[in-house]
C-alpha cells in the first residue's frame, strides 16, 4: 500500500520528477552483502534516459548517492537510504501544464485525489520515480546471485512486431547488444526502425516484454493471497505505462484443454521434472524449480508532440501541443525495471521461505 | 501475504477441502451494516457445485454461520467470523491420492514447501477456498450498494468461443439468465454445448472472465505501488487457475499508437469527461470516474477424467486416472469469485480513500 | 492493528462475551509441529474462571475445536482456524446493561466509536476474547520448547502485597501450587485471604504479573521502531486492564547513575557475559542472552457489586448495582495470557530472525 | 516492524550517527497541509544537543531538508523525503570503539544480530537516529493543530527529584522556560543542579517525562491488538533508553480497588464525563475525550566519562575511558521525542478512525 513495496525486502520511495531528486530507503536488506557499485551503476544506465536515438534525449547522470546501511562497502542490516538528484529542472517548460490536464495522464486524477499537484513533468506520477525500483532491484539481484537466481527481461513486441518463439529459441545474452533490447537482431531492427519512424511523427507505440527466472528453489509463494504470480503481477501492474501481465501461457490458456496444456511430472533421472511448463514455473501460487516467465504489456507513452484536444483545470476546452523531447517507445528502458521489480519479489518470497523452514 | 487480503477492510481465511469447513473473519468492516442473508447466501449459491448440468455435481449446502461481528442483525464494527462447514467428506475417495502428485496441481509444491500436506481434495491449494472470498465480498458488495457502486462480471470466453465486441454492446442484466454466466444468449448456447462435450470426454476447458465496475469516484487508488490495478490485478491473480489479467485495452495496448489510443479529455455539460476510456477507468493507477472494467483469463481445471502420466511421492512414474465427478469449467462459478474480489478490493481503496479527505 | 497480532507468526482473533463463541486464525505457524492437546487444553484452563475460589464461578468447558491446519495431529503450514464455543450465554442476565454505561467499562467508548454496540456481557471489550490469546500462545509455546526458550509468568504483587526479592530469589516451578500463581507459598496466602477478603466485599483488587523469557538468543528484535521490548510492552498493553509494562529495572531505572547500573561485560570462560542483568536482557531493542523480564501493572477489574454512579445511554444520571458473579481479582488468570502473549511475540522476533542469516 | 512506524501516517527513517545523514519518508500525510519551517525546525532545535550546559556539547546545526512531497510550502499527498546532514563527522575519534563493545549499549547485540556493525558513535543505533521522529512528529502536530488536538510532555523526575503531584497542579506552560523542561520552577533548578553535579563526576542519571495529550475526539483505538495504549506504549518504549511506560493511574493502579479507581460517570450539563480521569483518557483501548496522560521512564545514558570493565569484540577483558563529551541527562532532549511519537500515533489513528464514519 502506497510508497512502499514489500514485506521482509522493503523500499519505500519518495521524488518528483522536478524536485530535488528521487531517492527511497531500502529495508530488510541482508546484511554483509558486498555492494558492487558499478554493477549498481550499469543498472541504472539501463533505464536512462538517451541511451540511444530511439529513446528520449533527456540527459541526466543518474548517479546514485548511498546515505546508510553500508559500512566499509558493505550492507550492515540497517535501512539503506539513497538519493538520485535531479540535475536537470527546467521547470518553466512545464508552467503552460499547470493548467492543463493532459489526456491518458495522472494530472487529472492527482489534482481531484489530492486538491494539489506538482504539475512539473507529471511530479510524483512521473516514470522518473521508477529509477528508485532500479537502485533497490539492483541490490536484490546482488543479494539473489549468491542464491543462484538469474533474471533477465526482454523487449518481445514493438506495436505489431512481435517474437512469435518461446523465449527458448533465442540467445537472451544478445539482449543488450541493440537499441531496443530484443534478442532476436532481425527483428530487433525491425523495431527500431519502427520506433524511428514513430518517433518522427512526434507519436508513440506500445510492447511487450517477457521476463524469465532461472534458479528460484521450489517453494516461493504463500498461499492463499500472496500467490507468487499474484505478487509478481502486482509488481509489474505498478510500473507506469503496464495494462497487462500474463504468466505461463497466459491468456492462451483460454483456449486450451486440460488434457493439452497439464503440465505432465516424470522421473528425470532420480529428480521429479515437468514435461512441459505452461504453467510458467509456479503450481498453486508456489514456485515448483521450473523456469519462471511472464509477459508485461506497456501501453504507447501518452505524451507525443502532436496537436490534442483536452481540458483546462476549470474544464474548458482546449487544445494541448507538448513542446521539445519525448519518449517514442518506454520498452528498452522499461527492460530494467520489469527485471528490478522482479527481483524484489523474489528476494522478498525468498526471504519469507526462511522462516517456512 | 499469506492468508490475510486486503488492508482496512480485510479478510483472513481458513479451511481445507476436507477438513472441518471453510471459513474467515472480516475485519474493518464499517459498523451498521445491515447483513442482508439472503443477498449473501444467494451469491454464495452462485458459486456452489451442482447449480447446473455442466458444473461438478458436488453438492453441499455451502451455508454460512456468522460466528461474531453482527447483533441484531447489524454488523457491530467488530471482526466477523464465519464459516461454511463442510457436509462432504468422503476422505477415502482421496486415498490414492495420498501417494501421487497430480499434474497441475498443487500437490508437488505444497509437499515441497510445507515437509506435509492434506493431500484429501487438495486440501487447502482447493477451489474451495473461494467460498471464504465470496462471503467477504458479499459483504463488501452490501457496503458498496450504499455507495452507489456497482460490479458485474461475465463469462467472455470459453475455449475459442469469445465475445466480440465491447462489454458495452451486451445487456449484462443478462448474465445470470443462463447456465454459462454470458450475455449473449446465442454464444451462451454455444458455450454450454461446448462445455458438454469437454465434459463428456472427461477434459476441461478454459476461458476469460470480464468484469465492469461502475459508480467509483474519481480518486481510488495508491501511488505508486498501490495502483488500483495492480491491486485488483493482485487480487484476480490469486484465485485458483488464473492465469492473466488485463485492463482497459490491456494487451491490444501493445499495438497501438499514442495518438490512436490517449483518452481526450473534453467539457461535457460542465463535467470533465473523455470521448474514450481505453485506460479502462484508471489514469496513473488512479480511478478517474469512467467504468473500470478489466479481463481475466482462466486455465483449463487440473483435474480431468483421463489418464495422465505422473509420478509418486517418491517420484517413480506411473499413470494417475481421476476417478468420480470432475468440473469441465470453472467460468461459470468464478463469476461471482472475481466479483467478490473486486468489491473487497475497492471498498479497501474507498476505506483508504476516507484518510485522504 | 486491528485485531490481527503478529507478522509472520500472526494471530487474527474474534468473537464476542454472548455470541457463538470465540475464535481466531493462527497464519504463519511452522509446519510440522505436532499439536499436544493436552498441553493446549491445560494453558486454556489456567486461564478459565471457577478454578477456584477466589476467581468467578462462571463454569465453561472453553475446549477448543481446531477447524483447519491440523492434518494427522500435526500442523501443515496452513492457517489454524479453531473456536471455543460459548456455552453458557444467558443473555437475559445483560438486558439491564442495555441502555446503561458501566464506569470504566469501554460501554462508553465502543458505543460511540461505532454507533452500535453488543451490550451482552462486554461484547467484543470482555475479557473473555483473551482465551483465542491462550489457544495461538499455547501453539507458540509448542514451538519455542524445540528452541529451548521457556517462559514462566507469576503473580508478584496483588495490592499493597508484594515480592520484594528478585524474580531469581524465588522457585518459580512453585508457581502453579497455589491459586493466585505467586512462587512465594507465604506470600501467596496472604494474597488468597486479601482478595477473598476483597470478594466478599463485593469489591475487586489490582496487582502486578512478573514475566520471566530464558533461552532466547542473541538478536531477537528490528530496529528502530521494532525493538523487542516495544513489541513486548505493546502485547502486554493489549491485554484488558492493563495499565502500565516496564522491563529490566523499569521505573527504577529513573533513579540510578550510570556507573551504577551500566551491565559490566567481562569474559566468562570464553563466553561474553554481563556481571548484572539491569537491562533485562535487551541492549538497544535486541536480546543480549541474558534472562529478559518484565512487570505488568493490571488494575482492578471493573465490575464490582456495589452501587455506583453512572449514566444511561441517554446521558441521564442513574446508580448502577451489578448483580451475580463477579471476578475480584484478575491476576492468577492473566498469568497465562501474559505468558501467550509473550510466547507469541518471541516466536514472531525468532521468525523474522531467521530471515537475517 | 523495522524501520517503519504507523499504519496511514507512516514514518521510515535511515541514517547512522557518522554517516552522511539522518533521513526519512513520511507516507500518508494529508494534502494541502502549508508547512512551517520555522515550528518544525524548531522542534528540532528542541532535542539539539548543546543547548544548554547540561547536555551535550555536540553541536550540530540539524537543519532539515525536505526532498520531496512539498510544492508551493503545501503537502501534495506524496511521500515528503527528508534529511538532515550530519556536519561534524570525527569517526577517527571514534576508532578506540572499534574493538570493543561498550556496557548497556548496543554494540555486542547489533555485532551478533548483523555480523557487521557501523562503529562510529553507535552508528544506527545511536539517538541521533531520533532526529527524524522529530520531523515527522512535528508533521504530525501541525495537522493535529487543525484538529484541536494538543501534544505535551515535560520533565517529572530526574533521579529521586520528582514532581508529586498530577499534572493539573502545574502550568505546563513554563515547561519551556528553564533547561530541564519541568513545569516547577523550583523543581526545575533543583533538578538541574543535579545534573550538573553528574555532569561534573562523568557520569549520568536518568528519569521521567509525563505527557499530556488534550483535545482528542472519543472514539480512537482499535480493539483489540491495536489499543490505543497499546500503539502509545510501543512508541515510547522504541525511544532510546526508555525502561518503562505507564498510562493514567499506571502501576498506582495495582494498590487499589474498584471502588476506588473506577472512573464513575455523570451527566455534565448535558454532555457525559466523568468524575474522575484515573484511567487516563482510554477505556477498553479507545479514547474517551478526557485528557490522555502517561509516564515514560528514562535510563541513565551509558556513555559515562569513567573507567568501566568490559569485553573487546572477541572477549578479552579490558577497561574502557570513554573520552570527550558526554550527555548527562537525556530527559531534557527527550521531552519533544516523546511528543512527536505521540503526535504521530494521535494522526495515525484519527486517520484510521476516518474509515470508521
Amino acid at each position: 500500500m502506497m510508497n512502499t513495496f514489500g514485506n521482509l525486502f522493503r523500499l519505500t520511495s519518495f521524488g518528483e520528477s522536478h524536485g530535488a531528486g528521487i531517492g527511497g530507503v531500502i529495508d530488510g536488506c541482508p546484511a554483509g552483502i558486498e555492494l558492487d557499485m558499478t554493477f549498481i551503476q550499469n543498472e541504472l544506465n539501463r533505464r536512462r534516459p538517451g541511451q540511444s536515438k530511439i529513446t528520449t534525449p533527456r540527459k541526466e547522470a543518474d548517479e546514485v548517492t548511498f546515505l546508510s546501511g553500508v559500512f566499509e562497502g558493505k550492507t550492515t542490516g540497517t535501512p539503506i537510504g539513497f538519493i538520485i538528484w535531479n540535475d536537470n529542472q527546467h521547470s518553466a517548460d512545464y508552467d503552460n501544464m499547470k493548467e492543463v490536464f493532459r489526456p491518458s495522464h495522472a494530472d487529472y486524477t492527482y489534482q481531484t485525489k489530492y486538491g494539489i499537484r506538482d504539475h512539473r513533468g507529471g511530479g510524483r506520477s512521473s516514470a522518473r520515480e521508477t529509477i528508485a525500483r532500479c537502485v533497490a532491484g539492483a541490490i536484490a539481484k546482488l543479494v539473489l546471485m549468491q542464491e543462484g537466481v538469474h533474471i533477465q527481461a526482454f523487449t518481445s513486441q514493438v506495436g505489431s512486431l512481435k517474437l512469435d518463439k518461446s523465449y527458448q529459441a533465442y540467445d537472451l545474452s544478445l539482449t543488450e547488444s541493440n537499441a531496443v533490447r530484443c534478442p532476436d537482431p532481425q527483428k530487433a531492427a525491425e523495431m527500431e526502425e519502427l520506433i524511428a519512424e514513430v518517433k518522427s511523427q512526434g507519436d508513440t507505440i506500445g510492447g511487450v516484454i517477457t521476463c524469465v527466472i532461472k534458479g528460484t528453489p521450489v517453494g516461493l509463494g504463500e498461499p492463499v493471497f500472496g500467490k507468487l504470480h499474484a505478487a509478481l503481477g502486482s509488481a509489474m501492474l505498478s510500473i507506469n505505462a503496464v495494462k497487462g501481465f500474463e504468466y505461463g501461457d497466459g491468456f492462451e490458456a483460454a483456449l486450451y484443454r486440460g488434457s493439452e496444456r497439464n503440465d505432465r511430472f516424470y522421473n528425470d533421472n532420480g529428480k521429479i521434472n515437468t514435461h512441459t511448463n505452461y504453467s510458467g514455473g509456479i503450481q498453486g501460487g508456489i514456485s515448483d524449480g521450473q523456469d519462471i516467465y511472464f509477459r508485461v504489456a506497456f501501453k504507447s507513452v501518452a505524451t507525443i508532440l502532436m496537436e490534442q484536444q483536452t481540458v483546462t483545470k476549470t474544464g474548458e476546452d482546449t487544445i494541448l501541443k507538448a513542446k521539445g523531447r519525448h519518449d517514442p517507445c518506454v520498452l528498452p528502458r522499461a527492460v530494467p525495471i520489469v527485471e528490478a521489480m522482479a527481483a524484489m519479489t523474489i528476494l522478498d518470497y525468498l526471504l519469507i521461505q526462511k522462516t517456512r523452514g
